[in-house]
């Protein structure tokens, strides 16, 4: 079966992004669409991966993070594992409050430890990507 | 014994906050110094007061969460405790996942409710007010 491909307006309607975000991360490079602008400069099309990408994105957003951060996790993301886009993979991570750097980072997730640093008073952001998923396939065929 | 108040740029070091952030918070009226501009035009204090909602905004903003986000929970946090800036209160809150509204919201903190928004792949964020007053006083007081 050929894997379907969308236009920026189909990708920002099934994540929820803005055509303006799209377009800031195809210049950000942050998330870059698989068949890119030929001949015509018009021809931008979004693979089902880089539309799991969007919902990560979207997903941090939704939350009130900076685009910055969001941009952070993401990278972060595609390091720690780098088949994140594709839903057999369905791993489990969290944003967490790491005190030595200052910052928030993107860890596996473990209940333990998440519910360690609730107890510590310390935010835990849940990046679940069987949840990322589980949008997206509604969005994309909705019944 | 007699109120301390704090000129803008002591009030910037001792909350990790900048200079541009107090003045462009003055402007949207977020965090107003209780001693306003007068004749000379540049007496802005801050009361220790300014300095809890200073720090509480400075530890939203460190999170990676936006301006908006920030400010909303702190006009949320004054509704929900009007008194939240004087020390002896340290009530815990935590800004939790509304699934009906869309949006993180500033609730008050339940140890159950947190385990099971993390359960449910939701984010916490707590918000303990005695974290934010002890890391102000160690920094107004350093011994």
């Amino acid at each position: 079966m050929e894997q379907p491909f969308f236009s920026s307006r189909e990708a920002a309607d099934i994540t929820g992004c803005t055509l303006r975000q799209l377009q800031y991360w195809r210049e950000k490079e942050v998330v870059i669409p698989t068949i890119n602008a030929t001949g015509t400069g018009r021809s931008i099309y979004y693979s089902q991966a880089n539309l799991v990408e969007l919902s990560v994105m979207a997903y941090w957003l939704s939350l009130g993070l900076t685009f910055e951060v969001a941009h952070e996790s993401l990278m972060k993301l595609r390091a720690i594992e780098p088949r994140f886009v594709e839903p057999p993979i369905a791993r489990r991570f969290m944003l967490k409050w790491e005190e030595m750097r200052g910052k928030l980072e993107l860890v596996e997730f473990d209940r333990e430890g998440a519910i360690a640093s609730l107890d510590a008073g310390q935010p835990v952001i849940p990046v679940w990507l069987e949840q990322i998923y589980s949008k997206l396939s509604n969005k994309i065929s909705p019944n």
